[in-house]
């Protein structure tokens, strides 16, 4: 056990990321200072914002290559030095990619074992909170209104369907594939699904939103949100959470026609959120998604992959939309 | 005095637009049936949305060639069927380019002769209605911060950011020539001025907002909007007025790059508004603008041409960058 495998982000990308930007290596054992914990992570989550790390300064600093691979997971405390936190704690942490880390207690948080380790690091974690300010605070559905969610099928984006939908509205999600149509609309209620790559988008939206839209939450920018903008009604709303389309690229695209047009005729309100400015109302919003888990009225869908060793291919494999629902990494 | 001139929008431009997109033709004299007033008109507005209106339904139907050219204008009663309505008042209304028009009482608008026509159809009009709620109830800035204003020698622009300067923000505007930039420093108090023609458009943001941008107020869109959002600070709000540098061209350009990846890292709110989705509040605003008009905090500047046949040249003019402040035709 005095090994700890890490992989090491190595090679900047210039297009689509894969594991040839990844180096595998063998660290030593960290050990823990003063007020420190030792966490053996148990579950690594991959988000496409990984990606966009490597492109820039972000809301976190820029990755670059030779560094530890960042990302956040789950894990049981080993050793502690610090008071509160005994082995066999769950904790969840920016511990990176790899199998072991020493923390600061303080960038620990620590989780009731009543809740499954897939739903801690999904949809009662950042993902779930993302969904939930994201929809609720930004983009304000009211009862009856229609909301269009990009990236239906993937972490967030079905966790904010579903969140429209507990609010009362007519639930729309794009994702590429007529598989993952069928499967937000028969396992997580939405009431339509538009496979993007393969209809005419703005025939589709007119089909699946006769009344216009009125929230529209991006998890793409690209071409949804043009046709998002077309589509909208007036006082429409664009809850601006992630653009995955302009991360995998060398060559990020121009924003969409009608910016600004649209947005002064249709008096449309677009906002960008990080959901860590929501923090102050975390407990709110974990109690709500906990209570809708339990209910039944939100579903959790999680894509686990297994072994340490897949982090790279399983992260390429997000974006080519290989995974329904969260995916993690099982180390 | 049984003719009408009347201005008709005879032919689609297919850029720019001018003088030959227009006839003059000499209509009858409108006759007011019961409720209704006949105008002579005096003050015709120029507008910007002039052009977008040829474009498409925007905040109103489009412009259809064959049409009275439409456009807001001040006027005096020669003649009313509604008691309320005396010959010689006061009255604005959506005229339209004609020198005489019979209109229901109700869309009118009586004003009080103590201000001058030239205010009443600019500062408190629509145009500083426009300024009041689109720098305060959407950019909402806060004393100290750094405001940006586009369009800053134009009608709506100049009054703006007098607005955020009476609001104890450092105010920077842009315009299309240095003897504009002086102007709006010599006699509006901008702090600085930005010639966008001619500079290199980060490197001038960054010397005259050393601390960041706080609010856009955007009255351009194009390439302004794309430098304002990479100088934004978090939480950084753009009131989306108008995109005058969209309206007069064949070839509407893609929106700003950064549309929706700043968004989401800087979490910067875009909203769009008309103003008269916020005439619910038109006493408010129209008291605070006559209140610091008459205290000589605000400055009105108005550029009045004279003469109805020239109002597609000044029409033209306008896109040229001709006018300074409140652009209007004395008829």
């Amino acid at each position: 056990m005095a090994v700890n495998k890490q992989w090491i982000y190595a090679r900047k990308p210039v297009a689509e990321v894969g594991p040839e930007n990844f180096d595998l290596v063998e660290g030593p054992m960290p050990e823990p200072k003063t007020g420190e914990v030792l966490v053996r992570t148990t579950l690594l989550s991959l988000d496409p914002a990984s990606r966009a790390w490597m492109q820039g300064a972000t809301y976190r600093s820029q990755l670059n290559p030779g560094d530890l691979m960042a990302g956040w997971g789950l894990g049981e405390v080993v050793s502690s030095n610090m008071k509160g936190f005994e082995p066999g704690d769950l904790v969840s942490g920016e511990y990176g990619w790899q199998q072991y880390a020493a923390f600061s207690a303080k960038a620990l948080t620590k989780h009731d074992k009543k809740h499954k380790p897939e739903h801690i690091l999904g949809a009662l974690g950042i993902t779930g909170l993302t969904a939930y300010f994201g929809m609720l605070d930004v983009g304000r559905p009211r009862p009856g209104e229609t909301v269009l969610v990009s990236g239906a099928a993937g972490a967030v984006g079905s966790i904010a369907g579903q969140i429209a939908k507990i609010s009362g509205c007519r639930v729309i999600g794009t994702t590429r594939s007529a598989e993952k149509c069928k499967w937000i609309v028969d396992e997580l209620g939405f009431d339509a699904a538009i496979d993007y790559t393969g209809e005419n988008l703005d025939k589709a939206l007119k089909d699946a939103c006769p009344n216009g839209l009125d929230v529209y939450f991006d998890n793409t920018g690209g071409e949804v949100l043009a046709a998002a903008l077309r589509r909208m009604n007036l006082f429409g709303r664009v809850s601006c959470c992630g653009a995955i389309s302009q991360y995998n690229t060398s060559k990020p695209e121009p924003g969409p026609f009608g910016v600004p047009g649209f947005l002064v005729t249709k008096r449309i309100r677009m906002e960008g959120f990080v959901v860590m400015d929501f923090y102050n109302r975390k407990a709110q919003a974990e109690a709500a998604l906990a209570r809708w888990l339990a209910e039944g009225k939100l579903k959790a869908p999680v894509d686990v992959v297994e072994g340490f060793e897949k982090m790279p291919s399983a992260l390429a494999g997000m974006f080519a939309g290989k995974n329904k629902g969260k995916l993690m990494v099982r180390v």
